[in-house]
Formats: C-alpha cells, structure tokens, sequence
C-alpha cells in the first residue's frame, strides 16, 4: 500500500438542516467581521440566519457577484473588497466557482503577493484566515477539495488550477437543504460532474484503498439517487445521498484527482463554451470503454456495486456498468454527443492538440490516451 | 439521515514508510523545538530521523517516561517539562497511553487553567500548540480521534475521560512500519480493541452512513489480517490492513462512540488491572449475541462481510458473523472468560455496579442493558 496524503477540513458537518452549526462555529470562535461570498438568492436567507449575531455587533459583508465562471479580475475585485472590510473569517456558500473564489479570497487577504505566483501545485505558502465552505449544488466537492478554478481573462479565458493544502476549508459543512432549490439542469450535470470525481478517482493510475472506499461509495450514492434528484428537486433523501457522494468525490480529489475524461472535457468548456459537468457527462461512457481492456477488475467492481448480475464475467460486468451510467446520463436529460454543442468534424483536431496538453490528468489515466485515441473518441460522439 | 460533525486531523498521511513526512512537516512548518513523547525502544531512531533538522539548530526534547497507562500525576510532570522547555509543537509517537499525554500536553501548555475544569465533554476552550501523533500500536486510533483518558490516582485509579475537538492533532502519520516491533500478544489485543471501536460503531443507537463506510471497512481489514499480524509481526501487509482498520476504529469514535462492550470492559481493567484490549475481547462475542435481537441486519451485514455464506437468513449470518469473531478471537490467543484474571462469581455483582455507571457508552447500546444483563454476561464468562 503506498502512501497517501489527505489534507481534511479540521471539522466537517453532513446532514440535513445543519446549516445552523455554522452561525454556532462562528459564534464559538469569536468571529466578529465576516466576509460571506454566496448566490443572491441566498441573500436574505443568509442576513435573517445571521441576524443572532449581527443583534452582537458582528459586522457580515455579502457579495453575490459571481455568476458566471470566474476570471481572474473578478477574483482582484472582490478580494479587495474583503481586504477594505477587514474581514476577520471568510465563508463561501455556493456552487464550485463561489467556493473556489472565496478560498482563494481567505488566502491573499493578508498575503500581498502576486496571485499568478501560486498558480500550480502547492505554492501557497500559508493561510491566516479562517474559512468555511457551504455547497449549494452537488458537483464540484470544493468544500473539501484543495482545489481552485479561475478563467484567465488575459489570455483568452485558458483555465488556471491553485492546488494547495491551504485551499481546504477549516469548516466544511454540507446540509443537502441547501440543493433543494437547484434547477433540474443543473442537478443532472454538476451529479455526473461529482460522478466522475469518483470513477476516475476509482480507476485510476494512482488509486488507494483510502480513497476506493470513498469513490465506490460516493458512485453508488450518486448513481442511485441522482435521476430521483434530477426528477424530483424536493427528494430531500436524493439530495442527501448525491450531497454526500459529491462530498467524497471531493474527497477524491487532492489525493489522487481526475484523469481523461477531465483531460478532454476542457477543451469542450474553454473553446466551446460547455458547463463542465455536460462536457463530462458526454465524454464519460466512451472513455470508460476506452478504458475497459486497461481496468477490467476495477470497472467490474463499478458493474457489480450498481448492480449487475454476480453470474456476470468481469468483462461482461464492466461493459454493463457503463450501460448502468449510460442509461443514467439519459434518464437525466443529457445526451452524449458533442454535435449538439456545434462541434463539427473540422474542430476535433483543435479539441484533442488541447487536450493533449492537459497532461497533469492525462498521467493519472489506466490507459495511455494518445492524440490519436482523442481523435477517435471526440470523433465518435459527432 | 440525521447531523454527523467529524473533527478531523488537517493532515493525514498513510502509508509504509510514511514516518519521513513527520521531518518534513516540522520543517515546513518552521518547527524550531519539538517536544517527542515517546517509548525508549523509538529514541535512538528518533534522533537519528530528527537529525537533518537538530543540524539546523532546531532543539528537540524525548521524552519516555510513560511506560503503564498514564495517571494525572505522571501527566502534569511531563507538562512541566514540556513547559520548561518552551516547546512550540508536540509530537506522541506511541501507543494510545503516549498520544494521549501528548494530545493533553499540547493543550495545556499555554493554557494554565485547572486541568481537572476540562474532564469531560467539550470544555476545552482552544489549543494553541501544533500537534501530531503517530502510533506505534494499531489500537485505540487515538492518533485521530478527540478523546484522551487518564487514571485519576487521587481516587484509586478512575480512568477520567477527556473528549475535545483540540484533542484531535493536526497532523496524524500512520505508518505501519513502526507497528513492526510490537510483540505478538499486544498486538493480538489491540487489535481486538480496534475491532471493537469499528463494530461498536456499527452496531450503535447513532449510527450514520459515513461512520458505517469506515466501521464496515476496519472490521473488514481486521478480521482479514489480525491473525497475520499476531502470528508474524513482520508482515508488512498484514500489518498495514490493521494499522488502517484502527485508523477507522478512531474515526468513529468522535461522531459515534462505543458501547456496552467498553462500558462492561471498564470494571474489569479499574478493579482487576486487566489491559482494555483484553477485556473488550473477553466480552465482545457475548454482547454481539446479546445485541442481536435488536440489530439483526446490521450483524447480517458484518456476518457477509466476514464471508458468511449468501444463501444463509439474517439470523444465521448474525450468528455466523459471531462465530468468525470468536474465531478470530482464539486464533489470536486471547481467551474469552474472565476466570483467567481471578475473577469468581462473588466479584460479579460489584463488576455490574461499576458497568452501570458507563450510562454515556451503554445509551449507545442497540438494546438495552440492564444491571441484571450485566450479571448474565459476567457470570456466563466464569
């Protein structure tokens, strides 16, 4: 068993309606000047839920002003606006690009150096902010991920990754309540984006028995709950168990990350403009088939725990797990194919020299993907 | 699916030969004097391993004056020193008794309030001091849960309980490596008391899916290779499945906690000296059986686990899960009875007093367990 290495939220809450722990966290740590990155429609939520401790003179900033995906100087606008606020504890209540955002808010607030030095692995010296993480969708697992995304809006939008231990938040707290109000759309694809932490977590060329046990789990939950969820946005239950197994796809994330599947969704997204969690959901069936003759016990694995037959040979199990994901791609309202986005036969080549240079994902794949095999496969699902 | 709160270690590290990461954090962190509360078989090693950085002028005090299980006494000695020595982390690298001094140590050592004020629950108010354990023992997983316990000698031995988010280190290391050297017999019961964290979780009034994933999967691991460990200490892989299944034993303990076997094994350590391993593995197939009219499909799930044959009914892979534990049990050279430790029928009803006064572990009990409950299940094992 070889090493591995998780860097955790020191205290990490799961459950329905606990939100509240967080106004208790904030109240025991004696935080007085509180920076809250969230969503507007959160809004008053947030002011009326935090009104026990503003009636103490705790002083909240809310800034709502991330709605897309964000770019660098949206990141220097608000960051200086916590720094004017002196906030004294950063909390980011979201999606993945609110959380990621106020994460990286927490760490250059007092830190004055240029931001573009710690874009990479572990460059981030340290953190003195203390920094909360509360996910309003299930998809991205930021809360617990030493993760963040930012678009380059001086270069074109090209997407730039911070990884480093002092991106986990002190606090994760996931209260599956918060999901109940996420559009239909956007339930289906941020769950096969958390989906597909856990299966390339899964079978990958640096799995851990640690993390197996959180990404098998973390499939079975999603797989089993995320067209109820997709269905049904008030499944209070659905939204629990894709709440948590969005969690350990989170989990999965710094110790061993994601391999081919995000290596050619990224393209789809910085050239083309498709939500992350669609360009996963498209690519995901034909890369798990690409990788079948590389993985067929662990695939099988995947087959058996979302229910194929025990008869079943490994192979056999395997191929019947990606219909098992298949199946739940569609039933969730997505398709794979990638013509729906424009792509035409004359963009493939583009598509696989890009992502062919993500090669920080491409090394964890079972199987070597060449420029060749991204051809075939991006042409496959015109 | 109700709240569950973990309080975590921020860094965990896993794995054979892991032990090296310790020097590493130490230097990352700019640790400049290093407090070890260690075993003296580990001192020649230790400062051979801290060299690199006692060549940089970083002072580095070991102590190894623990060699029995740690009374308040032998606790505020070791403070004093570490206080003298104005240390500015701490490190237990030992068995449970170490790391719990250790984990005490470093809250205390700027907080000069009355130790006695935090026996208890939650009344620790912060810790300012870095902390990290490694165990050199795969037992208690004190190296990442928030309980410590001390012998109270200024009442004949009580143990006193401490349990605080504090308690929990910031860094745990898990490296089997240092379990090599732990004599067959001590690893034998140690390992029972980490199966025992694991089923007591599982089989528990506040059981919760999460803490299910970890329990399920420690007794798993132990019961796999406890033997192997026993019978061979060097076998690393053995060794590595244990060491993991105590981490999870631990992880449970915080959110979950024990239940009627720990509070039925207290009596017989305070009154009788016997080691808790020994008297949870005394006890454990005895309460499994009691247990199993409240909780028959959580012992099915254990029985299959451990291999239990598909075709069998709830009920019989309940009791087929009981018999591999006893096996196991035996095959490890522990014994189940309490004879073996002088007890006769006459100390039974004293035994039971004491048990019930373990209300905090027996509310967590599937079924209820009386004071007439107790005396069955003592007297059964004469």
């Amino acid at each position: 068993m070889q090493h591995i290495k998780f860097d955790l939220p020191s205290k990490l809450i799961f459950g329905k309606e606990s939100f509240s722990k967080l106004i208790d966290e904030c109240n025991f740590l004696n935080k007085r000047r509180i920076f809250i990155l969230s969503i507007d429609p959160l809004k008053d939520f947030l002011v009326n839920q935090f009104s026990e401790l503003s009636d103490k003179g705790v002083k909240l900033f809310i800034d709502t002003s991330i709605n897309n995906e964000p770019t660098i100087s949206d990141f220097q606008v608000i960051l200086e606006s916590a720094r004017d606020f002196k906030a004294d504890a950063v909390i980011g209540i979201g999606g993945g690009s609110v959380m990621d955002v106020a994460k990286l808010i927490a760490v250059m607030l007092t830190d004055f150096s240029d931001f573009s030095d710690y874009i990479g692995i572990d460059l981030i010296p340290n953190r003195e902010t203390w920094l909360a993480c509360l996910p309003t969708t299930s998809g991205t697992g930021s809360e617990v991920s030493p993760n963040s995304i930012l678009m380059d809006d001086s270069d074109g939008g090209s997407k730039k990754g911070i990884i480093s231990r002092w991106l986990v938040p002190d606090l994760a707290i996931i209260d599956p309540v918060l999901t109940l109000g996420v559009p239909s759309h956007i339930t289906a694809f941020t769950g096969i984006d958390a989906l597909t932490h856990c299966l390339e977590a899964y079978v990958n060329k640096y799995s851990h028995p640690i993390v197996d046990l959180y990404a098998l789990e973390g499939i079975y939950l999603i797989a089993k709950s995320l067209k109820r969820a997709v269905d049904d946005g008030n499944d209070i239950s659905a939204r629990s168990d894709v709440s948590l197994g969005s969690m350990y796809g989170g989990m999965c994330l710094g110790p061993v990350n994601t391999a081919a599947v995000h290596a050619l969704a990224y393209p789809l997204g910085s050239i083309f403009g498709v939500a992350h969690g669609i360009s996963n959901a498209v690519l995901l069936p034909s890369i798990m088939k690409f990788n079948i003759p590389k993985s067929v016990s662990r695939y099988a694995n995947i087959g058996r725990k979302l229910g194929a037959d025990v008869s079943l040979s490994d192979e056999e199990a395997a191929f019947e797990g990606v219909k098992i994901i298949e199946k739940l791609i569609t039933d969730c309202g997505l398709e794979c194919n990638i013509s729906q986005f424009g792509i035409e036969n004359k963009d493939i080549e583009l598509l696989s020299t890009e992502a062919m240079k993500v090669q920080r994902l491409l090394k964890n794949n079972p199987r070597e993907m060449t420029f060749d095999d991204a051809l075939s496969i991006y042409s496959s699902l015109i």
